[in-house]
């Protein structure tokens, strides 16, 4: 494409940057958000999902992480195609806003029990308790295995992922998350305004590349660990999420029905690790 | 109430904590993530308005400041009784995770339009422009005033705000918000999960008190500065808004939109503004 007004990830403006009482102009990169409508399409007809601010850049691997995590779909081959809108009627710089996934399915999922999950935020009731039964009663299990990981890959895990955040660096606006093998080597890492996103990024790379379940890895998080996030991870079977900052009680309670291993405040030789504690291999584990 | 089951902000984990290669277990202080369901309440008809993930505490301003900020309701008037649940059909400790506000209003408003709107987290479009548009539909007009804030204020406000966060202190897992007077001086904290749920629980406080709108004030939040973040101070007119790290580029066009002064990255005797600088009234400023 010639001129394709395609956005990036960041765009550069004009700032007063103040130290003290003096302040000069100069050019700062800001990181982009920008509404992103993921369509779904199935047997002719087209319908919204959903609408999710994002960062652009791996719009359709957020997509497809999006639908997997969401549960409609369970591998690449129920993905026909997934394609920006080419539809003429619309302006060109908002085609690549809107991203369209043909299914394979012969019809369009039922929308409506979608309707009340996403306004609720990826909750699923009105009670810890209820949101827990809800993802049981999807049919995820418990993670069973005999991974171990020793403590001292955790600790390299937030540094590793930094340096392979290009953007974060230049404007520190964004959040990351990266997945790593048992060894707490790098596999990729995404990056986006909204954490979550970050996360449907990952898990769409996954899926595309046939690499879901996750069942021996590592997704480490640059925010806080919230129920989103351990959903997500508990749909792609990640056995141990890490993140450098606080889990809420909920997140702790996900993970801990879903059998994974939780780790948070990973900062330089100490981390907190809130269940799952039998994966981390090393380390007098003394109680 | 007596053995009220009321969730707090906190909960007490054993957690095993690690340095080095050693572990303990230890108890932690864990911050609360509970969905709230927020039902709208008329003519003797209710319906479900929204689930939002939250921190419990200060529900009831966080219900109304959420009415506000989607132009529900625009005054303390509007709103005839706030309530938790009484439900007797529901469990006693889902009751305060269901909090209904009854309108003065003879009937419910059309849903309808609040439902695509929530299902895109707030966006109102499917390109940043069209959102901005959105927003100028709705009514929403430039802030116009000649307030002054000097940058030494500015640099107070972090302080300020971290002094008057209880919770984060021990978890270090909360969003703050807190509003500001133009000289610097708190108002008044709140704290939650999510970093919007913190903006509407402030701006609740501010409907109850018969504050909106907030046209002398200045929001401070602790994380970043969304889209989300500038579209409620528009609604609240709020003048000024700080945040201790970056802006995304949709938050700058909104706050230069609406004429709000939008500060980033205020650590020490440094920030960055990224429009609206006139109202900063001291410093050099060169450009």
């Amino acid at each position: 494409m010639i001129d394709s007004p395609r956005p990036g990830r960041t765009v550069e403006r004009s700032i007063q940057r103040y130290e003290g009482a003096t302040a000069h102009r100069v050019d700062d990169a800001i990181v982009v958000e920008e509404p992103l409508e993921i369509r779904l399409a199935a047997g002719g007809a087209t319908q919204t999902l959903a609408v999710t601010m994002h960062t652009p850049g791996n719009d359709f691997e957020l997509a497809a992480g999006f639908l997997h995590n969401e549960g409609i779909v369970r591998a690449i081959d129920d993905i026909v195609e997934i394609a920006y809108c080419v539809d003429p009627a619309i302006e060109l710089e908002q085609r690549y806003n809107i991203v369209t996934v043909t299914l394979r399915a012969p019809e369009l999922p039922d929308m409506t029990r979608f309707e009340r999950h996403f306004t609720m935020n990826s909750a699923c009731g009105v009670c810890g308790r209820a949101s827990l039964e809800a993802l049981r009663d999807a049919g995820l299990k418990p993670i069973v295995d005999d991974l171990r990981i020793a403590i001292e890959a955790i600790y390299g895990l937030p540094d590793n992922m930094r340096e392979a955040q290009r953007v974060f660096e230049t404007t520190g606006g964004l959040h990351a998350a990266a997945l790593f093998n048992a060894d707490g080597e790098l596999l990729v890492a995404r990056e986006d305004v909204g954490r979550h996103n970050a996360v449907d990024k990952l898990c769409g790379w996954a899926l595309t590349n046939r690499r879901i379940p996750l069942s021996s890895h590592i997704l480490c998080v640059s925010g806080r660990a919230s129920y989103e996030i351990l959903q997500k991870a508990a749909v792609a079977r990640i056995p141990v999420v890490c993140s450098v900052s606080a889990p809420s009680s909920l997140a702790i309670d996900v993970a801990s029905e879903f059998n994974i291993t939780l780790v948070g405040f990973v900062r330089g030789t100490k981390a907190n690790v809130y269940c799952g504690a039998e994966r981390i291999g090393k380390g007098d584990r003394s109680s």
